[in-house]
């Protein structure tokens, strides 16, 4: 690490940390974390990369947010309650009223979700890249999986769906979006309190980056199973209402960045499932059945099959 | 994750693990790692951007080799033992010879140092980026950190120094380099084995990234203490023999990329150091000495303080 990033890291990205398992955090060849008797480690890496994940002229504000809400949400996905992460940030030039604006959203959501930042990386790019790596805690045995749902199972779906692919479309057309989809796309809702109340009741759980389908379809490959989803309940955007619905489903089922959970939980259970949501702030709606014969099957309203427009994101 | 990074991932970046803390690895939200008890955690982040870091021609098999490396020997400088590693990887686009290579680069070092990769994520950038984070174990209390140095400690230094720069040197004027010098640049070897050993018995611990002076330099603020630093005593790269030595000592102590062990012992336990290093294959040699007084100071072998011309990389 050479003099100059040193300083960027120190003024921008160091804080006391929070939890007393943090022995050594920034300003070291590496950070030194205690372990917590009787937790397993959940550790997640996302990368965002500028002209791929987001407009290359996105609010820094926005980006320091999202950029760690994504690792956050596969923290949620396993029930995994946040520890700590790690921010390696490439840059085209060393910006103080960027990385001001970029800090702020980052710490603004790391001190909601009580994770320290204990290192970092600053490198300079072409072109902003971030890549946070993140670290949570679950109770042995516990942590939320994709394998795990069986036939009969009912599937779950938390907040709505589509606003965000509903924002990208609308700036990719150079038009403003409206704003409520916007925030869905830019400042994400890490689903964490969710996530640890599904801890020893969801079969099988995964947070939404990629759309439903791709997203569900993960689920369904891991597990060994399929799934019935009936489109009408489809928890749908607000700012999808206007549009026909075969837009909307699309948008939902393949539009991905929407970081909902979609979680499967045993139909004995159902009574368990609505106590303890009872305590949570967050609309969960029942979207399908997992079933024993493999493959996604999406139910239009008329009872037939649909096949979605779009399938998620595909980098390559 | 979409379909396409989800089969690259899978395709060339999922192997058994080695270690039985690792309960869940690549292919779920996250990866689950079971806590070692009396163990405290190491975790480091390194990112390399093309044209920055490495040039855009190099070798894929030795970038693999080096994404790895640079963060392997931040454990050794923490005297940790590599357990797992997370892998963000950005390519312009998916080219199956160059991820072969790169894979082939990274597997053999990360089998040799028995290290897991336990997730990642697959995106693509205008140019390669590699982020690693890395974790590994040291028994509790027993971690290496910059700080701790005193006055009367003998300065080491592992190996040699100046190579890896003389290579960037060379090539950046169109030249080939010596086939030694250009080792050091693109495969570095973590100082894993010194670093173990160095447990309990260095007061202070850093790797050589960024030149020598730069890195102790990051040893004696956090210790709040001063070096002198013997010129005739630096452990040159042989390929350094034929230069000047004002220019193979600016090589030495600004030019980075050396990946060598820097560090301090009480004089008292000179014995016991030789003791311990008599077991390694790993040539240590003293360099210095701590002072009470700040900063750093160069002599040379006329006696006179020597100020070096460059140092280390500054990526801003």
């Amino acid at each position: 690490m050479g003099a100059g990033e040193f300083d960027l890291i120190r003024r921008w990205f160091t804080r006391a940390p929070r939890h007393p398992g943090v022995i050594l955090g920034v300003g070291d060849d590496g950070a030194l974390l205690a372990p917590e008797a009787g937790r397993e480690l959940a550790v997640t890496t996302d990368a965002l990369v500028a002209g791929v994940h987001f407009f290359p002229d996105a609010d820094p504000e926005a980006l320091g947010h999202k950029a760690l809400a994504v690792n956050l949400s596969d923290l949620a996905a396993m029930g995994a309650e946040p520890r700590w992460f790690t921010l390696a940030l490439s840059l085209p030039a060393s910006d103080e009223a960027w990385l001001t604006a970029f800090a702020r959203g980052l710490w603004t959501l790391a001190e909601y979700a009580g994770i320290d930042l204990v290192g970092g990386d600053t490198t300079r790019a072409p072109q902003v890249v971030v890549t946070v790596t993140a670290a949570g805690v679950v109770p042995a045995g516990l942590a939320l999986r994709r394998a795990g749902a069986r036939p009969g199972d009912r599937i779950y779906c938390s907040g709505d769906l589509g606003g965000a692919a509903l924002a990208v479309r609308a700036r990719l057309a150079g038009r403003t979006p409206p704003p409520a989809a916007a925030a869905r796309l830019d400042r994400p809702t890490p689903r964490l309190e969710l996530g640890r109340h599904l801890r020893g009741l969801a079969s099988a759980c995964i947070d939404c980056s990629d759309g439903l389908a791709a997203d569900l379809g993960h689920v369904l490959s891991t597990s060994g199973v399929g799934a019935r989803v009936r489109l009408s309940d489809l928890p749908l955007h607000a700012d999808l209402a206007a549009l026909p619905e075969t837009e909307a489903w699309d948008l939902a089922l393949g539009g991905g960045d929407d970081y909902e959970l979609i979680f499967t939980v045993p139909p004995a259970r159902g009574d368990e499932l609505r106590t303890r949501l009872a305590a949570l702030d967050v609309p969960v709606r029942p979207i399908g059945v997992i079933t024993a014969a493999p493959g996604l099957v999406l139910e239009a309203p008329d009872g037939r099959p649909y096949t979605v427009a779009r399938t998620g994101h595909v980098h390559f």
